[in-house]
């Protein structure tokens, strides 16, 4: 498997979107970096929610262009499926663990959704919506335990700046390349984009890297110089494997 | 009574701007976006203190320009009227449930006012300030029960950067034109300008709205289908009104 | 001593960061204007953690350029000191009330420091960190009793955007120039840089113009007409002198 | 035929393009505002060869997204056609009198095209090209009798900033929603999108108003009055459809 | 005269709007620079006809707010005078030796005017017009010898985006603040704005300025050393003074 | 040799920056694109005289940072070398095929520099100016023979905005990392910036590519395929060097 891969040929070992719903993004964009992938932050988007911000799901795109006055009107919005009707189409085809990601061209001047799609996606188990763009129904949103990331607030209608042109391509969201099954990570500092391809080989690297930096940054807050201790040499590197097998032996013996 | 009537010719009903204040800037924008005006929603401005951002208000407008240094320096700071001194001739001139609305040209460079004229404000009944610009003495402001929404916080003062060029022209505030006498309605997600002469159908329409999406929300959070539910067919429509008139009923026998 | 004094020949007095720490960015702003210098704040940033948003520090000042690919990677971070290493050094020489002030020339596309650098830098008496480009660990920094002021929140990694060019060089920080040991203080509105020959004689205006000024707020929230007040005519004036004559004797009689 | 009317569906009639590559991007965007189309011309947009401007094409469209660096190489590159090499497939089916419009997200960090497809494109009468981000080989195409239209010149490969997403869906150019067929028409000023179904109309009607303007010009520059003239009355009206008619007979009896 | 005396009571010179015209904005911007006024050029404007660039007029204000959907259409572009139609009546009043300068919120998503418009106020000896958004027309306009200065070319009416609010008030062009009867030069590398009560101050120290600068510039492209030279030395400047008395006895001899 | 060794151990062979001169900017990037260097193209700066845009020079660099009004004043200017007057000593110190890079910070509120300096360094053999920001005496410049990149046109003094910071340290411009002796190349496109290390290697294989691409060139005019002759499969490459070989036989023969 590489980049090439189509992402329906590479399977997810279960638990993995568990586990990395736990990991930081800052772990997992360095185990990027060393892999070569400079650009995977969606820089500038903020949870709507704080305390509902963690989140891990593979990726359904969404893709709008800006909104032309004959076809962007409410006669569109029929209460049923259509193909004038796309954004219906994407939250009502979208599944468990998968995140809406959309790219709304990085245009808060008007909504890319609002509240009343987002209740549906959180009965259904999504993981999460992540847009470029704004969403409306802030307030509310910033109430409801569900992951929302956004670039900003705005309650224009979406067809006032927004068209629906497909789902599920390859789209840019705040920067970064998101192609359909790239695995998505939230924690509160914003969201990673991890190559489908590369999610499990990142993903143990990350949560390596975390545990040890939880130790380390320990350390530095007692009072640990910073040379050895950080980033660590040989014998700080001892010192936590030594730590971490204690730990590990404290915990299969309890 | 159209777009041209001059404001002072439209006099709003009793209570309209009390009920405008609790309705939400998503159905006013909808509502304004089917009478054909797509650019109504202040893009970009928060609210310093988000459990005081609910208002409604007639426009009193401020016209910014940027500081010459000959004219704008303290001996202008007069403590009495004078033309040399406009920002103290608006926050002196402005009444009750009338907003504030600055036209700082999206400049955050130096700040559109500060807690004490913000005091001074709230001390009459003034319904709020609304920069596209800075603000001063942000944290404190955040602690006052007084709307007040602007695009950022800089200590700087107004005269560094900003000259009171005019009051009650019509304005551009965050990309809106807004004309004095104009219905501005804020709910936390931000600010919604409002034509004076379309306020009453809009506010109309908009509290109907509310009302039915607020019963689509909960609908759609019990599981209720995407489609024919949100946007609503026939049969959820009558649905929503048979239960409107039993909750009248409710309301009228108790 | 004038603003081509060294800063190394401009002791500042003791106590003197103490109180400034206590003053508000809005006076010392105001009191550099009326001396000329009206581009002292640094628009844009914020603090992660409001709670511990107030400091005052004499700047060490930390320049970025961006990253080039043979040169920033992770070859670089020996846990040694090494000139390929500036941002230990960095972190490793600044000392008790200083502030670390990074250029990260405003680009928040990559982070110019995270969370284990900042627990250092706390661990030893650093007044506090400012950047006008971007911190990584921003939940976990926002749990810190440090004031960190930044742009913005990006998990990738400084090497991935930035590279450490010098240390103690003037520098840009949000637009605003920044000499090595020029004083800087933050009080969750933000921070306002103040050429260090200024301190004192800044700091001693603002302190007056801050008390007056929460006398000023009172009477104002108190009712009092806007004009004479604010700003206080020859009648005002004299009434602040003896109150705060009447607060002095209070005190001193207590 | 309306909004709705795939591209397929409408013919246009034959000399239409040619006959529209002599109008005015001024008097089309007008015809299109009349008809409830405000935001159809690609602002920020130049000819990187003036004299070689004017065009008339439908669209053929092109989206990038951001490179990834696992994808994005020399290695894709293949002298052949495949998957991983869209940009050769859009240059190779490209016809003539069409016009390849980019999608190149308004970014000119890396270049959407160069010299040797264009040249590819102008040897197949192909009507042009037009991107919203930058190209290479600025002087050579400058001097080529080709229209091309960018936002403007960066020497960088387009596998350093861009991927080729997909060909021939709808895509956002400058700021205007394009969809495949769409007639484009540039004459120096710009470039103005014309809903294909809309092109005949908008046609017919511009060409009217471009001869009357360029009649009205020549009035307003020998001195006539503004009020009455331009916008012309009734009496201007007559005297321009008199004149008219007298050219025509001019040129039938000549 | 200072800063707040009405334009109206400021008299200019007889030939002194001719003898600016010859001026460089170089050495304008920089005796306004020793008078303390750093903020007079307007960035990013460029002559559409660069052999046509040179100007110097009195300003002759018109500010554009954003276009409403309801006010800002054809309806309103009726063939005579009306308070609807702000544009006609500045084209209309403007004189001979003004300059028609437009607050255009540096927004180029819609025209500020055009062609017709601009051929009127040539014909009355109008000194040209600036505005900091767009122009339509730009091609023919670059072939006309009027003065005429934007910051991009756009073919959408004015109606499309803009609205006239008023006439003859202080404005912002470009971030400089320009008042009613402020002088405007123009000399190809853009313009610069100057306040009328130091309008012949000015002129007069710059015209001294360019002189020498010119003799200067000749000398070190002759190879004279820089220091001494430039900034002129004691020396320099009375081989200076010798050389323009002597030009002067040349002259007057003749 | 690699990214780490200092500039001054790499000595340039002779001859190579006047080669490097009549390269292309596309090839070299490409070519610095294959060596992992996606970023070194300074996107947004245009030559002022189209006519003298080829160079390539080694860097010496300029470091501005913002001005600040009690340092940056015309007290500064005096015409002999002073630490308070950088930008004499750099126009003073630069030699023969160096060219002054200037970070403005993208800023082009005030001049990066002007016609006096600029002729000055052309009678040194200097090989041209590149800053990111403004230059003053745009039309001047552009009449003359010196290579000047630059980002726009402002006629504001440096004063006004910027302050030298410093000399011969890495700089940012244009978004691109430059150290002092990386050799920069302009063709008209714009600059790129070759690490010193790299300049022979980057430039050897420059040349072979613009060669081919030429013949390339001229093979898609006269109409060859665009599959199999760009990019070039095996046959074309034998072409190519068969018709290349021939060349050189005539030159050697004739």
């Amino acid at each position: 498997m590489d980049a090439h891969t189509p992402s329906n040929q590479i399977k997810l070992p279960d638990g993995l979107l568990q586990r990395m719903s736990r990991m930081s993004t800052g772990s997992l964009s360095i185990q990027l970096f060393k892999r070569g992938i400079r650009n995977c932050f969606l820089a500038g988007l903020k949870p709507l929610n704080p305390a509902a911000a963690r989140f891990a799901g593979t990726a359904f795109t969404m893709r709008l262009i800006p909104a032309r006055e004959d076809i962007d009107n409410y006669d569109n919005l029929v209460p049923y499926p259509s193909d004038r009707n796309l954004q219906w189409k994407a939250v009502d085809a979208i599944g468990k663990d998968e995140v809406l990601v959309v790219d709304s061209r990085n245009d808060c001047n008007a909504a890319s959704g609002g509240g009343i799609l987002l209740t549906h996606m959180m009965t259904k188990g999504v993981a999460g919506i992540v847009t470029d763009g704004a969403l409306r129904d802030g307030v509310e949103i910033a109430a409801m335990p569900f992951p929302a990331y956004a670039r900003g607030i705005n309650a224009t209608t979406r067809l006032a700046g927004h068209h629906v042109a497909d789902l599920q391509s390859p789209i840019a969201c705040a920067g970064v390349p998101v192609y359909p099954g790239d695995v998505l990570v939230g924690d509160g500092d914003g969201v990673v984009v991890i190559p489908r391809y590369l999610a499990q080989e990142v993903a143990d690297a990350a949560e390596q890297q975390d545990a040890m930096e939880q130790w380390l940054q320990q350390r530095i807050a007692d009072g640990a110089p910073l040379y050895g201790t950080y980033p660590p040499n040989e014998q700080t590197r001892a010192q936590y494997e030594a730590w971490r097998q204690s730990q590990n032996q404290d915990t299969s013996s309890s």
